[in-house]
């Protein structure tokens, strides 16, 4: 898409973000390890230990089922879960806005310790930049981590083949749908809770149990649908999702008929795909159904050798190509 | 100070800074690493691993000898660089403002990309989110990074003793002298460049060649005032400053004249306060002198059993004692 200008879609997580990073951001820090669009990256010249970043500007603030802290947290503890690594160290930059309530930043704050602290991870270093009133609606919120591999484990999307198996932790769109209801005035009787969690100990316990697992990605901005598609660009296959099993909850799907939208496109902030050999897949989801956030884990899908496409199986049986969405369906969800 | 509100001075870098990051933010986190208030934190279960985080949210973008893009990673490398390590990898988050311009983006990632290239940094990971027009004022960025500490080599203030020499590697106030000019249009023949630069390369050939180097900070926001005082709070010693002998460019000397300002009390990018044994001073101002960011390097003090005590010796021989500033002299300098 031609611009000159910053479009709030570039933000989106989807194609227009796509774009940005392949265009702009990319070709100009020419790094490798950029190059691979992963959620987290390894470090050079260390050979276990991983990196990311999440900058957090979820509005409201506080919402159903979490708050930024939460949210800033679990965004990053997932990243680094994402490649199978334990984290090691979280760092926190808050912005802030001039006239914040600092009895909110104590509840936000205090979020963030509990968050981290069921995540075991530390909270080692920070730094607060303050901006005038107007600016950064309240807080914004960068978290950056440290994760290490445990040893032979390097979860990506190269690993995955034909025939494996896709599985979700649980039901999708959740955390979209709360926000969307947390800023419409119009949908008070509507109460979806965000999923927002971190998921660390749930790979831990699957690779521990299930070492075999190939690849995990939590299915964040762009939901899903941009999230298998980023894997499958990577890794040169495709996937077919069976419609009937993706769960989603039924105040979400009401949602979503309201309003029009589809709950494979629609952020989480707690939820895993995770890639895995279809022989192990049923060991895999006992595992993950153990987990307080995978309970209600499910099969959704398979990978074929349909090079790089996502194909949705719809509940009357016809086949439907889904393409990457241009971004979120709105912006500032995380 | 009581407030239930965040003030622009709480992002001042000086004595509500601290009191905002000691009564509210670290009794919350409640880590051990967090309390020591230094510029990186050892990343916990590895010996030698460190970790450093930075927002910035300067205005304007472009200034006089830089911009936010060399801002972001000068700032965070030389946070690494604090401590003796090396810089292994480095983190970018953007919050991007809708409607920012696209060359403009360009210009200063390129920016970025050439001080990463010269600090001798990978950029491996990042994020990039979108905030609707007038939030943002362009753009935010926050830089994390990893570093690595070289065997038996870990600068901190508590390695300070009564005696040691106090150098700096050269003139103070640019960088916060260049935003005022940049700022104001009263002043159009006032031209000052800000000193922000990368100087990891600086303290390795530094360490390298006087490895009996105690600790470096980099003094930013709150300046060479507030940064010495952090370190004399944190070491228990004192320091004595000798006025005469602290390097300020002629232009900022003017600058602060007209402006009633204290060149002590301003930001500086791209300047280290080193702390050596006495008898090592000369080697080490020799090596520093070498670097071309420390050709204007001095001894300016020594470190004194005058506890906690921050003294100026003037330059009409008084003592005088300098005390925390509140905040930086303007907001949003770095």
């Amino acid at each position: 898409m031609k611009t000159d200008r910053i479009l709030v879609t570039h933000g989106g997580g989807g194609a227009l973000t796509r774009e940005l990073i392949e265009e702009t951001i990319a070709p100009i820090f020419n790094s490798e390890l950029l190059n691979k669009f992963e959620d987290s990256s390894l470090i050079p010249a260390t050979d276990r230990l991983v990196m990311t970043t999440d900058s957090h500007v979820v509005k409201p603030l506080f919402f159903p089922g979490g708050d930024i802290g939460r949210l800033s947290i679990s965004g990053t503890v997932n990243d680094i879960a994402t490649s199978g690594a334990r984290p090691l160290a979280i760092s926190v930059g808050l912005i802030i806005e001039e006239g914040f309530s600092l009895e909110d930043l104590k509840i936000i704050l205090k979020s963030m310790k509990d968050t981290a602290d069921e995540a075991e991870v530390h909270i080692i270093t920070g730094d607060t930049k303050v901006v005038e009133r107007g600016k950064a609606d309240g807080i914004y919120i960068n978290t950056s981590a440290v994760g290490l591999l445990p040893e032979d484990i390097h979860l990506r999307p190269a690993n995955i083949e034909p025939g494996d198996a896709v599985l979700i932790t649980g039901p999708i769109g959740n955390h979209e749908a709360a926000i969307i209801a947390a800023r419409n005035e119009l949908l008070p009787d509507v109460k979806i809770s965000s999923d927002c969690a971190p998921l660390g100990g749930l790979i831990k316990k699957l690779i521990d149990e299930v070492p075999e697992v190939k690849c995990a990605r939590d299915p964040t901005r762009g939901g899903v649908a941009a999230t298998l598609i980023e894997i499958i660009e990577s890794s040169g296959f495709g996937v077919e999702l069976d419609e009937k099993e993706i769960p989603v909850d039924d105040d979400v799907k009401s949602l979503c008929d309201i309003l029009g939208m589809d709950p494979l496109l629609m952020a989480n902030e707690g939820k895993m795909l995770i890639f895995v050999p279809e022989d192990r897949s049923n060991r895999a989801l006992e595992v993950m159904r153990k987990d307080k956030y995978g309970k209600n884990s499910r099969k959704i899908g398979f990978v074929t050798d349909n090079k790089k496409r996502l194909v949705l199986r719809t509940i009357y049986g016809a086949k439907r190509i889904i393409t990457m969405p241009m971004g979120s369906q709105l912006p500032r969800i995380c």
